[in-house]
C-alpha cells in the first residue's frame, strides 16, 4: 500500500459538479429549514460550518457525508430541531452548557462564542457541552476564535471506534483534538486531527472512491473480539502499535473523553449506548493576556515561513506545517468552486425534489 | 526488535543500590545547596520534583539523569542559582513569567502555583513561562493541581531532536505535553508524553544499560542532512510516517511550540540558538467550574475502573491508561525503595565527596 495517495480522497477532477459556494451553503441552508430548523439564521449557520470544510478540502466533515445524516436526524427525532441550549454551571472563565439534543454545530457556536466572550472578560473561557450531537468539523470552532486575536481549542468525544493499547474490544470514539493560532500575514496554524491513526470518514470515503487504504488503518481483526462489537469499525490509536507509541494517542483520546465526556457530565462513549448524546469542550485564550497580540503574529509568521522554508527530505516536495494545505485548498475552491462526487450530487438532487428546494447544480 | 521489552530500560532487579526515598532526597537536596542554590526550601523543591519521578518510574526525567546536569549548570552559570521569577503581563486568569534563566523546576513551580490560584479566583489559570530552562518531569505541575480537586496541564518546548514530517532536518524538541485528571479511590490519570514517537532520555539510558531500541524510534538516516544537524538525535514525531499520522504528532509539537514559546515570548527552539533559554505553559481547572467535584471524581473511578476490566487483546495481561504503571511503580518504591543503576551510584559518591555532602548509599 506504498501508492495510497491521500489526494485520491478528493473528488478534484473527477468531479460530477462543481458548485459555487454561495449557492451550496444556500441549498444547504434551505435543506435544514425544511428539515426542522425553525429559523433561517441557524439553518445559515448549520449550512456555513459544512460549506466551509467543503471549501477547506475536510471532505469528511463537510456537506457530502453529514447533510443527509443530520437532515435524516432532525426529521427523525434524533435531533432536536428547537434545542433551548442552557448554561447550567458558571464562573467568570467557565462554564457548563446543556445542549438539549440539538445540532452540535449550533451548540458548538453557542459554547464557543461563550468561551470567547469569557476570554474578552478575563482572559479565558472554557466551555464544557453535554447532551450534544455530533459537531462536524473540530476545527470549526478554534476558527472562529482566531479573527479576535485569540487562540482557540475544542475537542468531542462520540461514538465507539478506537480499540485501546492491549485491548480486544473497541472502547471509545476517534476522539479529535483541535488548536488553532492567529498569524500575520501567514495562513493561520490550525490542528485538527482524530486520536486514531486515521478519521473514520476517510475510511468511508474510501470505500466510495473504490480506494484501498493503508492496512495499518485498521486495528488487527480479534478472533476473540466480542460479537457485540464485531460490526464496528476498529481503529488503533496514532501511534500504531505500542512500541511505536499508540498508548500516546489512547492518553489523548482518554483526555478528550475527560474533558469532553466528564467534565461536562455527558458520560463516555465507552460507557454510553450507541447513539448516546455527545460532548465537546471549547477553550478560547485572549492572545494579549500573554503578549501583545501583534508582536505574537508577526513572530508567528517568521516561525511559520521558517518551516515552509525547511529542506525536504530526499522523496518530498517540501515541509507543511497543520492547516496550511488546508488554507491552499480554500483558496481555491472558493475561486474555482467545490467538487462534488457522483453519489452526492445525486444525493442533493433528490433530496432537493422530495423537500422542494431549487438545487445549485 | 520484536521482543524489544520496556521493562529492561528500568534497574529493578539489576541495581547497585537501593535507596530509601526521604534518604535521596535529603541527599539531592544538600547537592543543589552546595551547588548554588541559595536556600534549604528551594533546594528541597528540587529534590522532591527529582526524586518523585524516580518513584513513579520515570527514571529518565529523575536523579538518575539531572542531578548532574542541573547541579553542572549551575556551577557553570548555564543556569542562574538565584533567578527572581517576575509576573511581566497579567489578567485575572492568565499570566506571562520570566524565569530568570533559574532552574526550570522552580520556574515551573512558581507558575503552576500561580495558574492554581487564579483557577481557585476565577475557574481556571493558564500561565506562559519564557526564559527558562528544562523543567525535569512534564506531569510534575499537573500533579501539583489535582490535589486541590482541579485539572492540571503542561507543556514544554526545548532542545532540537524531532524531524518534522517530510523534513531533512531536525528542527524542534521532543515537546511533551502532560495533563492530569483526579479520581477518587482510583490512581489517577496522569498524561505524559512526548510528541516524538519515545522520550530522548529513553534513548540514552537503553544506551547505558546496552538495550538496544527499535529501529522505528530514529528517523531515517538522510545522506544530505545538514552538516550542522549530524550529530543530533533524529526522531519522528509520533505516528512514525506520513501514511500512518505522523503530521498529527508534528502538529502536537508545532502547538506545544505555540503555548510554550510564542505566547510566551521565549522564542521557538527550531529559531533559536542550541542551549538557548526554554519556554512553558501551565493550565489549571477548577472542577467546580464546571460541576461538583465529588460527582466528577465518582465517576473518573468508574471509568478507570471499567477501562482497566477491559477484556485484554490475545497476546496481552491487561489494559492500561495513562498514569496507572507510574502509581504502582510509587507505591512500591515507596515501600522498597529506590533502585540505582551503577553508574548513578558511582556519579553520586563522586560528587558527594567532592562537594563535602554524606552519600544516602
Amino acid at each position: 500500500m506504498t501508492e495510497f495517495d491521500f489526494k485520491t480522497l478528493k473528488a478534484d477532477g473527477k468531479a460530477a459538479a462543481v458548485v459555487n459556494h454561495v449557492a451550496h451553503e444556500e441549498m444547504v441552508a434551505a435543506l435544514f429549514e425544511k428539515a426542522g430548523v425553525p429559523n433561517r439564521q441557524d439553518a445559515r449557520a448549520v449550512a456555513k460550518t459544512l460549506v466551509l470544510a467543503d471549501l477547506r478540502g475536510m471532505d469528511t466533515h463537510g456537506t457530502w457525508n453529514l447533510v443527509k445524516s443530520y437532515t435524516g436526524g432532525l426529521m427523525r427525532g434524533d435531533i432536536n430541531p428547537r434545542p433551548n441550549f442552557k448554561v447550567v454551571h458558571e464562573t467568570p472563565s467557565t462554564a457548563t452548557v446543556d445542549g438539549d439534543r440539538g445540532l452540535g454545530i449550533l451548540a458548538g457556536r453557542f459554547a464557543m462564542s461563550l468561551a470567547m466572550e469569557k476570554a474578552a472578560k478575563v482572559g479565558t473561557g472554557s466551555v464544557a457541552v453535554l447532551n450534544s450531537k455530533h459537531f462536524a468539523m473540530c476545527q470549526a470552532y478554534p476558527l472562529m476564535a482566531i479573527d479576535h486575536d485569540m487562540t482557540g481549542m475544542s475537542v468531542t468525544s462520540n461514538g465507539i471506534a478506537m480499540v485501546p493499547t492491549n485491548a480486544r474490544d473497541a472502547w471509545t470514539g476517534t476522539n479529535p483534538i483541535a488548536f488553532a493560532a492567529p498569524a500575520d500575514k501567514e495562513p493561520p496554524f490550525v490542528l485538527d486531527m482524530a486520536t486514531t491513526v486515521t478519521a473514520a470518514g476517510k475510511i468511508g470515503i474510501a470505500k466510495q472512491w473504490g480506494v484501498s487504504v493503508p492496512d495499518g488503518w485498521f486495528a488487527p481483526p480479534d478472533q476473540s473480539a466480542s460479537p457485540l462489537h464485531a460490526g464496528l469499525s476498529r481503529q488503533p490509536p496514532v501511534g500504531s502499535t505500542r512500541e511505536m507509541g499508540s498508548h500516546k494517542g489512547w492518553g489523548l483520546a482518554v483526555m478528550v473523553d475527560i474533558l469532553a465526556g466528564v467534565l461536562s457530565a455527558n458520560g463516555v462513549p465507552g460507557m454510553l449506548p450507541p447513539n448516546a448524546p455527545s460532548g465537546h469542550y471549547f477553550q478560547a485564550m485572549r492572545i494579549d493576556g500573554f503578549r501583545p497580540a501583534a508582536d505574537f503574529k508577526r513572530y508567528m509568521d517568521e516561525m511559520l515561513r521558517n518551516i515552509r522554508s525547511l529542506a525536504p527530505a530526499k522523496g518530498h516536495d517540501r515541509v507543511l506545517y497543520a492547516g496550511l494545505l488546508e488554507w491552499e485548498s480554500e483558496q481555491k475552491r472558493r475561486r474555482e468552486g467545490i467538487p462534488l462526487p457522483p453519489w452526492t450530487v445525486e444525493y442533493f438532487r433528490t433530496a432537493c425534489a422530495e423537500l422542494g428546494v431549487r438545487c445549485a447544480f
